[in-house]
C-alpha cells in the first residue's frame, strides 16, 4: 500500500529516535514521554491501518520485532510489567507500542494513557538508553533474520 | 506453570462471558465495560506474566486468536479502529484485549483508558451481540485447528 502523504507515521516523527529499520518494520525509541522512558515503537514501514491487514508471515516477523524489544527490555531493566498495545485511534497506521513500566512511574498500574498517579522517576533510566538502544536494535536484527515470512 | 490461588484470571471472571476455551486459551466477552460493548479478551490459560514467557509456537497461537477476534469485528461491525492491548498491570496473568473502537464511541480517538469525550452509544451494538459471540467462536476455533504450536 502506498505511503499516505498526511500520515506522521510515513514518515521520520521527530519526537522519536529510529533504532533500527529494515524494509517491512522500524523500531523507534520514543521521545516525548517523558515519564515512560523506556518506551519504543515497532512501526511497520507500509501504511496499513490494522494489524490483521498484514498476511500471517508478515504478522509474525511484525510481533518477533516486538517481542524482541519486551525481551531485551526485561533483561536489561527487570520491568514491572511490560505493556504492548496496537491503537492507532489518532493515527491509523499500524504501530506496536512496546513500554516497560515500572511500580514506581508515574501512571503504574494505570496505563500510560491513564491518570497520573505520581511523581516520575523517569530520569533514574536515562543513563541506560545508549546502550538499551543499541542492544534492541541488536536484538531486533537477530530476531528477524529467523524470522522470514 | 501452576495457576496462582490469588489471580482473578486464574479462575472464571464473573464480570466476563466465555465465548470459547481450549487447553491452551480461552475468549471472553468483557460485560462490565458497558461503553465498549464489543470488548473481547484472550486470556492464556497459564498463568505467565509477560508474552515473551510464552515459547514461539505458544505466541503464533495466541496472536492467531486474537487475530481472528479481530477479523470477525471487523468483519461483522466495521468499526473505526480495533485496539489491541496486552498490559497487565492490575492482573499480571497474560491477557489480551481486543476492542472494536467507534468514532462515536464515549473515549474515541482516547484508549479506553483515557478521558471520556462524550455520552456513549453502546446499546446501538447490544443486539449483535449473541451473533458476534457464536462468530467469534467459531473463528477462533478454526484459527487454532490452523496453528498448531
Amino acid at each position: 500500500m502506498p505511503d499516505s502523504p498526511l500520515c506522521p507515521l510515513c514518515t521520520d516523527d521527530p519526537a522519536t529516535a529510529t533504532v533500527w529499520q529494515g524494509p517491512l518494520l522500524r523500531v523507534v525509541r520514543v521521545l516525548d514521554a517523558p515519564d515512560f522512558p523506556a518506551f519504543y515503537r515497532v512501526i511497520w514501514q507500509a501504511h496499513v491501518a490494522e494489524f490483521s491487514d498484514l498476511a500471517a508471515g508478515e504478522r509474525a516477523l511484525c510481533m518477533a520485532a516486538v517481542v524482541a524489544v519486551e525481551q531485551v527490555l526485561r533483561e536489561r531493566l527487570a520491568p514491572t510489567k511490560i505493556n504492548l498495545a496496537s491503537l492507532g485511534n489518532v493515527v491509523p497506521h499500524l504501530h506496536w507500542h512496546v513500554v516497560a513500566r515500572f511500580a514506581s512511574d508515574s501512571h503504574y498500574p494505570q496505563p500510560i494513557w491513564g491518570v497520573r498517579q505520581r511523581p516520575g522517576d523517569a530520569q533514574r533510566l536515562a543513563p541506560l538508553l545508549p546502550a538499551l538502544d543499541a542492544a534492541v536494535s541488536a536484538a531486533v536484527a537477530a530476531a528477524l533474520r529467523q524470522s522470514t515470512p
